[in-house]
């Protein structure tokens, strides 16, 4: 069993495993600059909400790391500039936001004496997210245990696994604890078109960690709750309202009505880093409208006659009422969501007050 | 505007536009075999449930002009062997059986004198079938206007067109009609994973008809309703129960709870040679399940790691709650569907009873 890690920090440099290339290929590409991460984020050699709060947190140490500046003063500025470009890069998913926010106030709130101090303290932070992140994605699997039947069939959207996040995974994260406290795990993949984040990542990790799969289309999925018997959906997201209303992977919404139409649970994984109680709803989150070509073309291979148009959604907004329990490292919140959500964001907040080096 | 037919007979030799290659590639193959007809339409040269029930009539044509046998009733035997291999090209589609059905029952009423004329009366109707089709998808189009605003855009599931036909097309006739009677249309055509009749030949179809549209992902429709707006879906049918479920194309079921949960309007197109009053509801139609490769493979890309399986249903099974109206050539049945298809049923056999040839 071998699962890659999407990002890492090496003494100055940071490495994505390229997503794009997957399950193809496996390429690794090395950046020394804050801009080229940014573009990484934008075109998707690193993708899923985690991951991408991740990547922005190193961008910003890249840039503190090779700013030419010896001025603390002049490289908090220059991180400004970092920041600015970064949060630019997608705008749905809050935990770029969370992140480059995260390290900023860090930078913010401190006056250090030297580069190296600032430097320092933004590589510092940056692991710490990024460190964070598995534990939160581990926790969010040992909690989601209690929702998990002993013999358990799934259907899992887009992928949220170990490429998604910094390692682990979110809802593929449930999946995996599920399969490694022996409980009977089967997934339905959907595809998730246009991108096929489930046929060429899922599965791809699922192979890699030994667990039963098939892929389907993205609209078999009643017929597969019908037909072959569906005991739970589990996805991620990339940003949950205060109501509870979730932007996740284009089709998220589709899957989400079917399941309720088929009496079937849904649930959303959540960090606590994703869930945004500073919007009443989900009508407040801007969705990204991408290249059509994601659609007209399959690889190289064009799929639409020459000059057809295509719309490309890369999210929708699934509401609360649709969406079970929001699974978070800190326990399971369930309907309404406007009681059950805040005090997991606050204990989340609170324990990294606890372990916050003074 | 070129707008292809899907098959024709000339002269001995079946005809038909080979639907795997569009919308790349217009290439027309000759069959003068029917057991290469039954493999045509296995293998999805053809498509389209009023097309194979065509395909599966002018098969019989070939089974009898190609006889070396000098023997009528020989021949009979022969076509009752050709109806048996084209019968067994597809399972799910009832025209195919319809089509059959009817050539063999007029063989077998008549006492013909002469090959020659046992030859004219199984290709007459055939003939009779294709034209038949023509006619009943352009009054599908005309008693659909009523349903249709003067602003209208549509979602559209697979290919119900000319190419799905013999010509003219079922859903996609309805919206070919609206267009030409001045209706301000706009289409969102699914993009139908795993075969891509959406992206490949609806949106091929659209163009050399000049009718505005856009290709979306499958996932996306409940994005486009509820952001876009859509006034209604057309979908075509491979087979309708008595009660009115209805077998089409993957993915239609989960668009059809998607268009119930957002109040638009579900219509499906019926010619009444699809309606089978012989099974009570859709739990009793069969449905195909197809390689898996053609969701592990794009053309000749494989878009899932190695070893990945695939769950492939063709078709699924609509429920009819979720169908607004079901609209054939002799009119437009509402629910109960138990009660208003058997008179749109017996009017279309009345109709055929007048116009056979004694």
């Amino acid at each position: 069993m071998a699962v890659y890690r999407s990002i890492e920090w090496r003494d100055g440099v940071v490495r994505m495993l390229d997503q794009r290339l997957l399950p193809d290929e496996i390429k690794y590409l090395d950046y020394d600059d804050y801009n080229e991460v940014a573009k990484a984020i934008k075109v998707m050699v690193i993708r899923g909400a985690p991951a991408i709060g991740a990547a922005a947190a190193y961008g910003l140490a890249l840039a503190a790391y090779h700013s030419s500046s010896q001025i603390p003063q002049q490289i908090v500025e220059e991180l400004e500039e970092a920041a600015k470009c970064l949060r630019a890069a997608r705008p749905t998913a809050v935990n770029l936001f969370y992140a480059i926010d995260r390290v900023m106030e860090r930078v913010r709130a401190s006056t250090p004496h030297s580069v190296e101090e600032l430097r320092h303290l933004v590589l510092t932070e940056a692991d710490a997210i990024a460190e964070e992140d598995v534990r939160i994605n581990k926790n969010i699997g040992l909690n989601a245990l209690a929702l998990v039947p002993q013999k358990a069939t799934f259907i899992h959207h887009c992928n949220t696994g170990s490429l998604a996040t910094v390692d682990y995974g979110t809802a593929l994260g449930i999946i995996r604890t599920a399969f490694e406290h022996g409980r009977d795990v089967f997934v339905y993949v959907d595809e998730t078109r246009p991108r096929l984040q489930g046929a060429r990542l899922t599965s791809w990790e699922l192979r890699e960690l030994g667990i039963p799969h098939s892929v389907v289309v993205d609209g078999a999925s009643g017929y597969v709750m019908k037909v072959k018997g569906v005991d739970l959906v589990t996805v991620g997201c990339d940003r949950v309202a205060a109501n509870g209303d979730t932007a996740k992977k284009i089709g998220t919404y589709n899957l989400a009505i079917v399941s309720h139409a088929h009496r079937v649970p849904f649930y959303v994984a959540a960090p606590t880093t994703t869930i945004d109680l500073s919007i009443a709803s989900g009508e407040q989150i801007q969705i990204e409208e991408r290249d059509p070509s994601e659609v007209l073309f399959i690889g190289s291979q064009r799929i639409t006659p020459d000059g057809t148009m295509a719309v490309n959604p890369a999210f929708d907004v699934t509401p609360a009422e649709y969406i079970t329990a929001i699974i978070t490292e800190e326990g399971i919140a369930y309907p309404p969501y406007t009681q059950s959500l805040p005090p997991l964001v606050a204990k989340a907040a609170a324990r990294r007050l606890q372990v916050k080096p003074v």
